[in-house]
């Protein structure tokens, strides 16, 4: 295809989506509930034809240069097909927040003013390598009333054709409008520009991948975007801090599961207990089977070889592996300037007995998820009680934190007047 | 100045900023409201040196093309400072929405959770020939604990620094932060590309001007951007509208001050009624002073050769003047198709005594503003009782309408636990 066919098909799949976002707000959450579970039936009547797609694209996956890790959140199996209608069948379970009045007041001049929660539009969705992710990104948006443009990564394209036929055929037996849920068919780089540049017709885009995929998009937008960049964590021992609850939270937060976002990234210990608790925090980490990269101070404390010593760039990394930068701090001052400075407004915690510290650093810690005495592996939609999510924002307008169906929602105003004239 | 030098400029402003915001979090409502009485004050203090740098921007108008109304938005006086001090005074008296708990939930684990309004943080501010947007942005940006970098246009600079100096003295006086309110001291070019580029220290960008500035920030912009685009508004005279109330409202929507971007600009007519409204409207559109853009349905039934026939470009035009583009529909499905592909998303109505005619209405027209009865002028900020506003948004992320103090706000999530780990 030439630039200019791509561009034209992009541009087509925007002008259809555009009316179909129009046809989407007039569904009932009923109605959008058994067009859920229509799709979730033909993923798992589709499992074999799914499952053919995958191997076609496990069959390119070592020409295309994948990691065994990547190869692993491309594969597909019965089990993982059912796990994604599953996920399907539980977002058709969850409450709806299209139509829910925000607010609703009268003006002395008699207008009524509703504030009323209605679908985003159109939002594209640009993702990498997981193929699941062109159900659960479809799901969430369609649950909330929006047409989808997905765009998926060449090393997964075969099976996200699959799975996006299997939505759109069992969605569209329950009367789902034509292109509410549309794949682009191909991975040619151009239609990512297409897309970012395409404003007219979409409201948002949501790129779900690496620094590198979000930069681009960033980029070229002129739409607004949503970013779910890293989670470079912190967790800051406080002087008042029962040590056995500091050990418990820090170890948990960096070991329960180190390849997520929520995961600890860089720890803080206050010098005023400083002595007593690093050197416990170093053994517990090696015994974890963690490696620690500390500053001068925590290098000493710690007076253990294994310990190295931190360079700058470890005090901004996201290790998402055994490996934890550490630090010791003056004061709360000082661990709040330093998340301020190196952190990425992501999650954080403060360990401490003290509520006045605890405050401070919750009101002063500019980051999406700020705790007091919890592992900061709970910054996560489910844990919240949200159901589902579609990501951390990282980003401070629309939304921030863990994204689920609310914020995959706008408003408008309704007046409802008796001849009002100014 | 060469263009590096400019970077390092916008740059160095970005990072004081980015320290003022989070100096300006911890600030309470009573302080906040002490510092913009101070700035109202030092505003009418420094009166006549302002007046004296907005001779010299009105000795340049000529120079620089400005039309007639553009010096009458440049011109100030004594009485329009005292009406931006007296502003600034009225924003001190709302009610600050920060800290304001949006949700408070804990969950089975006991981890409790707080929805929390917090300050955006950094906002640039981009404007246009009016030098009261230097004050009225900046004091609204800082009731809500952001810092602002305002960058005014070229023939405003005298004023806009002489407003600017103004409400530092006056803030730093009570304590504002240094570099909480930031002018860029020079109209280059290449100052908006910086800022724009410098997504590390802004959080947002509101253009304030022209569809060519929003465009440009749009397409330089690395962060989010809320625009405030034309206002194509619509009313539709359905089948079952009371034609008085229908005149009293057209009318009204056009004439009351047709310069707006609420005032209306299309009118749309169903059939079933056309006969007897179309010539009525014709004549009292006509008696008011408005020219008459038709199609040619409306045309024949006005049967009045003033009425010029509209062309193509007339269905989009953002007229603000005493000229209406008028078209008869088929029905109701014919309005709303027709206002979701001409329109601008801002303030449509509906005037009719049929209340499914006007839900289905409400439901469809993709608009911030859906009126039911009502002139679409009360599309405002004040005459939504917000007390202030900073623009009407087109857009559907964030913030849709009129966009006041809750919308110049984010939130933060605090958890609190007592050693909860995963």
């Amino acid at each position: 295809m030439t630039n200019e066919e791509i561009q034209l098909q992009v541009l087509e799949m925007g002008r259809k989506a555009r009316a179909a976002a129009l046809e989407l707000t007039k569904l009932s959450s009923e109605t959008k509930d058994q067009i859920l579970l229509a799709m979730a039936d033909e993923l798992e009547a589709q499992t074999s034809a799914i499952l053919t797609a995958n191997e076609k694209d496990l069959a390119s996956a070592d020409e295309l240069g994948l990691t065994d890790a990547m190869k692993d959140r491309l594969r597909l199996d019965e089990t993982r097909v059912q796990a994604i209608a599953q996920g399907i069948r539980e977002v058709a379970e969850l409450h709806d927040p299209v139509g829910e009045i925000l607010k609703d007041w009268t003006r002395p001049n008699g207008l009524r003013i509703q504030k009323k929660r209605v679908p985003i539009g159109v939002i594209g969705i640009i993702f990498e390598s997981r193929p699941n992710v062109t159900a659960d990104a479809a799901v969430l948006c369609f649950k909330t009333g929006n047409a989808t443009i997905l765009r998926g990564g060449k090393e997964a394209i075969h099976s996200n054709r699959a799975i996006a036929a299997a939505l759109q055929a069992g969605g569209e037996r329950e009367g789902l409008p034509e292109a509410s849920v549309q794949l682009i068919p191909h991975t040619n780089r151009e239609s990512v520009r297409h897309m970012a540049e395409m404003d007219q017709y979409l409201d948002l885009i949501i790129p779900r991948g690496g620094a590198s995929l979000i930069e681009t998009v960033v980029s070229l937008a002129r739409m607004p975007v949503i970013k779910h960049y890293d989670g470079i964590c912190h967790t800051y021992v406080h002087s008042d801090a029962d040590p056995d609850m500091a050990e418990a939270i820090v170890i948990n937060a960096k070991t329960q599961k180190p390849s997520v976002c929520n995961a600890l990234e860089t720890l803080l210990v206050d010098a005023a207990v400083a002595e007593t608790f690093v050197p416990r925090i170093a053994q517990a980490l090696a015994a974890s089977g963690v490696e620690v990269r500390g500053d001068e101070r925590f290098r000493e404390l710690a007076d253990d070889p294994d310990v190295r010593l931190a360079e700058p760039d470890d005090w901004k990394a996201e290790y998402l592996d055994y490996i934890i930068a550490a630090k010791v701090v003056d004061d709360l001052d000082g661990a709040i300037s330093h998340i301020n400075h190196y952190g990425s407004r992501h999650s954080d915690c403060i360990v401490t007995a003290d509520e006045a510290a605890a405050s401070q650093f919750q009101l002063e810690v500019d980051s999406a998820c700020v705790f007091w005495n919890s592992s900061t592996r709970f910054s996560d939609g489910a844990e919240f009680g949200f159901g589902a999510e579609i990501g951390i924002s990282t980003d401070k307008l629309h939304a921030r934190g863990p994204m689920a169906l609310e914020e995959l929602t706008s408003y408008k105003y309704l007046l409802f007047g008796d001849g009002q004239i100014k």
